[in-house]
């Protein structure tokens, strides 16, 4: 950790892994001393070949599979928004959905006359896979699923629900935000059409990056507004063509490089990194939140990742995060309205939300402990 | 300029100005001992209000008018790809349009169903305003205009085009990538409903990065795939709402921060520079281009700008690249297919593009003059 500071926040965005600071402030130099388009061509091989291959390696895809974006949010729309599901469809979602996510699919199926629906979960806030089975049919053209979803931090059963849906017309989205860099991820183990991912939270790489896993049975359905000249010819007035057999057809041709570069040290890092956070760094941060007085955990499903939130009963979040950041703790303040079909439905406005991550230790937790309960006391 | 390299292609990116680059790595190295959510914290004001009030500024705009996004294409498109002009419109654009722009405006014809009418020019290469005059009628719903072509570089005559556009049903959308931070640009002056900008070029800023002035009265006229959640709120299952009478309502919340802040330092500093190339380095660049033997200059339109291309009736482009490059000067090679109504049509396939900024001097241009010399007679 860094002097003085224990980073609790790696839902909101992880410390940079090994190398990727020096790989983005080294590549800027660059392009101030060799001019930006120059320095790109001295590169090109890791920004055109290697960036794609590294990620695709880290989620089981082909390089040919993977686009780049500006973010996550940017990735998920690029796709999900343009969708051509058939008018009349339904459209699958979690209650754990991500508000961005949801608007953008109440948007979907107003322009394509869609009916949303919300796979109900058990009393233990896992989802109901007999439901999902007993209701699938030929209607249902999307499904949404958020591998962890960033509130509340279970682990869906992404694999099974793809087993669930295989063969069946459903396009199968999976954001894995919170995921990539921090357990697992197969995209064949999982079986989706699509799944987005953030650079900048447990991965460890920069903001402003994002990229997604596109199947190729999947382009097809989708019909992007635009695409950009790394990929596509204006033939005349009237026509163009998408020459480029890969998924950088949906992609724009302008990005930051340095980020771009970022990226590719993070992944590089993380294929080499045993990402999860330990189990015991993880059980000694829930116990720690239930063991508080007055804390009431958000802590829904029986598999479960390196995020855990809670209310308390008296003190207003904003109090405990700031408490904790004097004493060099960083949390941070999650809002309901972000997950507005779980938390927000249930009253929850503001919750303090915690996050580990490999580079976190049982001490970290143990301090993070010691000064909730302070400000808990207090 | 920096040792041993004078930089020609500014119309590609411009060499950074000074205070961008080390506002970019001071606020990476922020974010990797602070946390990336902590460091924006500590920057919010820059981040939020300050870097949308100098753009604002450097545009005639209010800050209200401005909204961020990842580059001048993505920009464009979350404009013009998603205007809800009526079916059957005409949509005007000139033989000039940028091939990326042009892709979108016929998927825009296509899902519309418009009709693409390209505005004619005169022998000269000027736009034939009076042919604008003749032919606008209220089915007129949208005119793009690039106000410096990238590969061309002539002044569009875009505050004549919007006085005579004023009052007529068309939303009138100006791509300024090239001059924004070049010449003056006055959005008032020009009377466009939106003008959008890359930080890249000759504002000096970083990769990755643009921005669009937005009217108010075109904001009803876009309908976005989503909307994020900096700046609306899902309500329920089906609904949601749009809180923020700002444009950047159209922007995606996540960015690269450090480029953000990097395109502040640009545009501070381009609001206190000198924006463009004296016209005497411009005289000296067309002027050594066209007393080259052997080369051809692509140089239309009465009002020009700080871009100078060329073909070479027996060299490729290719070759007066690479040789130029040996004498430590940055030029490029265009693909004529990206100005295709104009360049491809033209049968051109591939030029050199030469541009300058203020930091080039006549002496830079001499140089130039003595390696394209000995290039050409080899």
């Amino acid at each position: 950790m860094t002097a003085g500071m224990i980073h609790l926040n790696t839902a909101g965005a992880g410390l940079p892994a090994p190398g990727v600071t020096a790989a983005m402030t080294g590549y800027l130099e660059a392009e101030a001393t060799a001019g930006p388009y120059e320095a790109e061509q001295a590169r090109a091989d890791d920004l055109t070949s290697r960036v794609y291959a590294v990620l695709a390696d880290l989620v089981g895809a082909q390089a040919e599979h993977i686009a780049l974006f500006a973010s996550a949010t940017d990735a998920w729309c690029r796709i999900a928004c343009h969708l051509t599901v058939p008018a009349g469809s339904r459209i699958w979602t979690t209650p754990y959905e991500y508000a961005g996510n949801l608007i953008a699919l109440q948007r979907l199926a107003a322009r394509r006359r869609c009916v949303l629906e919300v796979i109900p979960v058990g009393s233990a806030g896992d989802l109901d896979l007999e439901w999902m089975r007993a209701h699938l049919d030929d209607r249902v053209a999307l499904v949404s699923v958020v591998h962890m979803p960033s509130a509340v931090g279970l682990i869906q059963p992404v694999e099974q629900i793809g087993a669930l849906l295989a063969g069946s017309a459903a396009v199968y989205v999976v954001d894995a935000c919170q995921t990539v860099g921090q357990i697992r991820v197969d995209v064949d183990a999982i079986g989706c059409h699509a799944l987005t991912a953030a650079g900048r939270k447990f991965l460890r790489g920069p903001r402003g990056t994002g990229f997604a896993y596109l199947r190729p049975d999947l382009w097809e359905r989708i019909d992007p507004v635009f695409y950009d000249l790394h990929v596509a010819q204006a033939l005349s007035l009237h026509e163009h063509r998408c020459d480029v057999d890969t998924a950088a057809r949906f992609e724009t041709a302008e990005r930051g490089n340095a980020a771009v570069l970022g990226l590719l040290a993070a992944a590089e890092y993380a294929r080499g990194a045993s990402p999860a956070p330990t189990a015991e760094v993880y059980a000694a941060l829930t116990a720690t939140i239930r063991q508080t007085p007055g804390a009431r955990p958000l802590m829904p499903g029986s598999r479960r990742g390196g995020i855990a939130s809670f209310t308390h009963d008296r003190l207003p979040p904003e109090r405990i995060r700031d408490a904790l950041a004097d004493d060099g703790l960083n949390t941070w303040v999650g809002v309901g309205a972000h997950t507005p079909l779980y938390l927000a439905a249930a009253g929850i406005e503001r919750f303090v939300r915690t996050s580990v991550h490999h580079y976190n230790s049982v001490a970290d937790i143990e301090a993070f402990g010691r000064s909730l309960r302070r400000v808990c006391a207090a």
